[in-house]
């Protein structure tokens, strides 16, 4: 892609009304605009990465078996009459009549609308486990929406269920997910702890938030040290197998956000303590039977008899995630994307637009990238070089490819890795090699 | 995918409310479910139907040089407002006030949202033409929702617009767009025939629907047969070029709806006049300052003065393709997916579950199946011959597999075209390079 021909408004001031790093970013790097409070458009560049953090998601997902749905946004009211929250979720739910005077609302989630599906159709324990996940728009009317796309009102939500006959499989599905979402967050560079979190009136200990760690979180948390050698993309995971002793590896290790901690009956010692900020950015629940049992989903049990299905949810904040990976990563001169998630893999700067023999090795550098399938944005734009690299470094591309009129003359490019700062003058060639991965 | 695992709710019975036979089909094979009055659901089936179909529709806009953004589906009153729209809309528009009692509404099309994000960055002519798109969920308040996905309430549509400094501009532009739609539609396996629409009070002749033939379509179409010659893929394009031969090819002929065909006027005699039935499934429409205008959208042209842009939006239902592609592909067993949007590529049927030598055969297919990356749902189900073949041709995946214990006694499969019918026996290799396309 040519920058000039691009759509990316970055910004030179900071605005003021963006109290947290990413949501400053954000804005200045172009990837998003205010529509509302808490409502966004999400420009080009941050289109790019909210989707590459949806593939990741999903990929995931796939990956233990979950099936992927698309439910609606507006769902009617007596579903959630049915499970009792539509009074409940008070003025959070964006309650809407339609021109026929049905009362309707804008999902905040799905947990009623999945189990209406299910129950339609699934009568049988042969047909268990089921798993079923979509993403999807929804909305939560918060009072004071704030931290740009990482509070939103409408955002983006990757949704999971699952139903199961009974507590065991209940349990066999939990584990499904908790291992899915440690090599989701590390597939996009992130450090994910999980925490066990409240599990209400339900009870027992299957419940966890994921917390990434980002200097700048929003939240206090304490963790053994241990974790940070903990890689979960190391093995190919068996979804069918006995997950266990993987999920009682991570469990095992004492984590806990500011408000749970206790110094004095905390287990880990001394240095191995890891004191850190953390970002929720998923969280997996078991709540048995809470909405089957009043929405009627039952199946028939090996022994013939109806049984009410065991349900789970879990839910990654996509939406939240793009915010929340700038905070886990960036540094004074802007962001700087993991790979994975990257909006382009390669920012190319002209630093002399005009002069013929640059033009044309960068014309020849962009052609070659493309050749090789590697998404490169090209900075064509006739500017000065001052402005280009602020530019390139604000929008956080993993590698720049720089061609000025000095290194054309003998064939030379310089190549800038954005992570580490390193750069280094090298052939056309040499640095292609470099920068494709 | 194994069906057995596989979350595929077909049915039997024909649903007495489904009055087409898309949404019938769409029923019938498990696509979606409805979640209330003209909104639906969508199940796995049906969900991969809807992405690739939208990932045409992605291709295309990119290759035509358009960018695609994401618009919130919640905006506010005020931006229709200064449009005049807000109180011209009418019931169809789903109004909402939020907890802070603010007027919001559900976008049922974005051409203010986009003018405001247009003119917050772009104040000068260098920068145009400029070309944006977005594929969204829109609400439009039926007062009759019907036709399952084809007259939706909550409905997916890619929505483009264009941004030029003159007429001329917009011309070039909206023939970008013109070119793109018969790509998509192609691509898709559909005849779509562009046909003069309702410019209403900007008059000029810039205003295109884009009609596919489909024999139970809703509406009666006239157009000259030579259409049927003209391949849109037969060679590439060079969106930069003059589009205008290309375009001017396709406008020359004769192409009318049932309420403009005037038999006494029509310029096409005889046997070379088609009279076929139609679904319009896109709409492109220049309407020059309309927005730009009362929404002050103006750029610095190259003689330094202000001037107001044209624009152009562009609409492709991409929900609503999901059933005009099965109306206009399907009989009576079932929906015949087009290669290019169908879910899977092959159905392995297997006629005897639980044979041992059917069952190895049937792994063995499988296996390489998915080792060349052909995207294949097995039906490893317990269940009669006769529904195995029921269900496979109800979900219309192109080719299907069948695999019984006479033909695995001597490694031999057949083979079914879903389209033609044709059937015939041979070596699993053979299948393979059969199938894999």
């Amino acid at each position: 892609m040519r920058l000039s021909q691009y759509f990316l408004p970055t910004l030179k001031e900071t605005p003021a009304e963006a109290q947290i790093v990413s949501h400053r970013l954000m804005l200045r790097a172009g990837m998003i605009r205010q529509s509302s409070a808490g409502i966004y458009s999400w420009l080009p560049l941050g289109f790019r990465v909210l989707k590459r953090i949806e593939q990741i998601v999903r990929e995931e997902e796939d990956a233990a078996g979950c099936q992927e749905v698309l439910m609606p946004t507006i769902q009617p009211a007596e579903l959630w009459r049915a499970s009792g929250r539509y009074d409940d979720y008070g003025a959070e739910m964006l309650r809407i009549k339609d021109r026929h005077d049905r009362d309707m609302l804008y999902g905040p989630t799905n947990e009623e609308q999945i189990t209406e599906i299910f129950k339609a159709y699934i009568r049988s324990y042969k047909h268990l486990p089921k798993l079923l996940y979509h993403i999807q728009w929804k909305f939560r009317d918060e009072v004071r929406p704030r931290f740009g796309v990482m509070r939103g009102r409408e955002f983006l939500m990757k949704d999971a269920y699952s139903f199961d006959l009974d507590y065991a499989g209940a349990e066999r599905s939990y584990r499904k997910f908790f291992v899915a979402y440690l090599r989701t967050f590390a597939r996009m560079g992130l450090k994910a702890i999980p925490m066990q979190a409240d599990s209400g009136p339900i009870g027992g200990d299957m419940s966890h938030e994921f917390q990434i760690l980002a200097e700048t979180g929003e939240s206090k948390v304490f963790c053994d040290k241990a974790f940070l050698n903990f890689d979960p993309l190391q093995s190919d995971i068996d979804y069918d197998g006995n997950l266990k002793p993987l999920v009682d590896r991570w469990t095992g290790l004492y984590a806990a956000a500011d408000e749970k901690h206790d110094p004095a009956k905390c287990p880990v010692k001394g240095d191995q303590l890891l004191e850190a900020r953390g970002i929720e950015v998923g969280h997996i629940f078991y709540f048995g039977t809470k909405y089957s049992a009043p929405l009627g989903a039952n199946v028939d049990g090996p022994d013939g008899k109806s049984t009410t299905v065991h349900m789970g949810s879990y839910g990654i904040g996509v939406s939240r995630l793009t915010g929340a990976i700038i905070e886990a990563s960036h540094d004074d001169a802007g962001i700087i994307w993991p790979e994975s998630v990257a909006p382009f893999r390669v920012g190319l700067i002209n630093l002399k637009t005009g002069d013929a023999k640059t033009d044309a090795l960068c014309a020849d550098v962009y052609a070659k990238l493309r050749q090789k399938k590697v998404e490169v944005l090209y900075d064509d734009r006739d500017e000065r070089a001052g402005a280009k690299f602020a530019d390139m470094d604000l929008i956080g591309l993993p590698w720049q490819v720089i061609v000025g009129p000095r290194g054309a003359a003998v064939e030379k490019v310089e190549v800038k890795n954005r992570r580490t700062g390193e750069r280094a003058e090298m052939s056309v060639d040499q640095a292609l090699t470099k920068v494709a991965g």
